[in-house]
């Protein structure tokens, strides 16, 4: 067993893992279906009363004109991408050197719709005001994630949001929202979803993030755009004959969290000042804006990893299961993300292992520097 | 509520619908997990245990190398073609005018993959073998699908089926199966899947027509094939984080009536035989290969529709929910399709029933002729 398995086990064997829900197990889907009453029809091939009402439900919601229920986000961008490129005649979209359809999915926009993307900002922060006055003047959609996940969950002032967006419109450039974490930003902005949306032309929701469903996502916008989306969901073949298994979850999660998402924040805000107290430690964003942030270590990955197992196994405390290196150093790091779990964590096991996370890594650094 | 309507809600206050094997409801999906333990770990993007050894166990009963679990068909499908063109360099494939991905997948072949299809044979027949020797010699691939079911489900010769494959491997031209409904063939057949499969270079299976289960779709093929389909199906937005609702869905139906298809055969050539005794009733094929196969009516949809309606009143046997139009007759026709609900109809019901459609057809079409 190498280091890096070692480390997954060690996590697998704590009491308290600090992020997330709970495992992704098939009591995720137990617990959704268990009042569900059996007569209950099957959505059918996007029809039917179980799809319909929850569209419904998220159009509401978003403040959009409709909605259409998604088998993945990476199917329903692309669609939305293609449909707005399709409308003004160009070939061309801008977003983030690190968007998910840019680092995560084998280029389907390129290779499947033959879009041709233009990266805003350098990757280590934000898309900036700046960076939208200043892009190819044959973009035809702007696509934003709120919060920018990849680099540690930040979020532009919400002025400068509002400014991006009305200088897209007044440019006719379409303005699509990733939100894949959208609910988890609630709190900060202190703006409702439908607020937010009302900025961009396109919206796109998930329901295994922050909600902790199985799978799905929403794509939002006015009904001609959504009918669209529905013949493109068709061709990539996300018209399923059922979806309900993703729609039930979804539903049933959404009202248990959503209003949950302060709490997430809040905690979120407390476990990265624990991080912070620690010299060799420091959280991106300092002071987290949503539910999740980085944890930088100025220590190389492989002088870690024993470090955190001794922690998991004398205090029961789980940081993470995996580690990244940062290009260029000899620091790595890894995505924290609040959930449920966070509040069921003794404090006084949080501090002893905080405790002993400063002592060793100055032990190490120590020994390092002899 | 238009005459349509009426038809439909009929048809879902009959004891004995005489097609497939129960109400897509909830249920489908509670029945399968009800005995799966809740801490068993989802897979995740593709990888884990449950999707894995799903996929094994179906690349063996299939006799491939390897096999991948897809949300869909369409998907799988578009895959398979595409890979097969970009080995071979061309831009044609070929396959039956009414192919689901000629008539059902809104053009997501030629609008996703820009790939050519070359419609072989006239539309009411299958594809023959002289059909494949004067074929257009740009086709990187042929799909066949057995059994034809815009055609009532008819299957060529296995002789004929073992030539074109033959000569195809001769030519170099993949052949690529559509087994939407293979399993429900390899009674008439006679062979294993493994068996058929071995003639052709990639195979698409379907989890929810004969084997009843929520969604989803397998694709097998050599190892390097499958690899491929692995990173086109991320392009296409079907790597979920979790595809367990429908695998385990897939694995407890497939076991539970596989091995109940020659049953369903031998059903659907009785059910066959009771619509051709009468003169205005005719099956396609009049002796069906598998368990599903077309009902023809010598009489407009209109007409037909209060005589279904007022049989399902008085028997309690429901045939069809839905009737189409035969372009250019009077005629129109449904697709049966048997499955688990059949055993359970009384046979006298059913004689009733079939004594009434043929008087009152007969009645009709005696008013016709006045």
């Amino acid at each position: 067993m190498n280091e890096y398995q070692l480390l997954v086990e060690a996590f697998n064997r704590t009491t308290y893992p600090l992020s997330g829900h709970g495992r992704r197990s098939i009591q995720v889907l137990k617990e959704a279906f268990q009042d569900v009453d059996e007569n209950l029809d099957s959505d059918i091939y996007g029809s039917g009363q179980l799809i319909e009402d929850f569209q419904a439900e998220m159009a509401e919601f978003l403040g959009k004109e409709s909605a259409v229920f998604f088998p993945s986000g990476t199917m329903a961008q692309q669609i939305a991408l293609r449909i707005w490129c399709d409308r003004k005649g160009f070939k061309k979209v801008a977003y983030h050197p690190l968007c998910h359809l840019e680092i995560h999915e084998q280029d389907g926009l390129k290779e499947l719709h033959h879009l041709e993307p233009v990266l805003l900002a350098d990757k280590n922060r934000l898309i900036h005001l700046e960076d939208v006055l200043n892009m190819d003047k044959e973009v035809a959609c702007l696509l934003l994630e709120l919060p920018q996940r990849e680099i540690g969950g930040q979020l532009p002032d919400y002025t400068e949001l509002e400014a991006i967006s009305a200088y897209c419109r007044e440019q006719g450039i379409l303005l699509h929202l990733d939100g894949a974490r959208l609910f988890e930003v609630l709190p900060y902005y202190e703006k409702t979803a439908a607020e937010i949306c009302a900025l961009f032309d396109s919206v796109y929701v998930s329901f295994y993030k922050g909600i902790g469903g199985i799978a799905g996502a929403i794509l939002a916008g006015s009904e001609d755009f959504t009918q669209e989306s529905k013949i493109w969901k068709r061709r990539h073949g996300g018209d399923l004959i059922s979806l309900y298994p993703y729609i039930t979850a979804a539903d049933y999660y959404f009202k248990q969290r959503v209003h949950k998402m302060g709490q997430y924040y809040e905690e979120a805000k407390e476990l990265a000042s624990f991080f912070n107290q620690s010299e060799a430690v420091s959280t991106l964003p300092v002071e987290p804006v949503s539910n999740m942030f980085h944890v930088h270590f100025e220590l190389p990955k492989e002088k870690l990893m024993p470090i955190l197992i001794a922690i998991y196994e004398s205090t029961g405390i789980g940081f993470t299961q995996v580690l990244r290196e940062i290009e260029g150093t000899t620091s790595c790091y890894y995505e924290a993300s609040i959930g449920d779990r966070y509040a069921g964590v003794p404090k006084e096991k949080l501090r002893e292992a905080f405790k002993q996370l400063d002592e060793k890594i100055r032990e190490a650094q120590k020994v390092d520097k002899r």
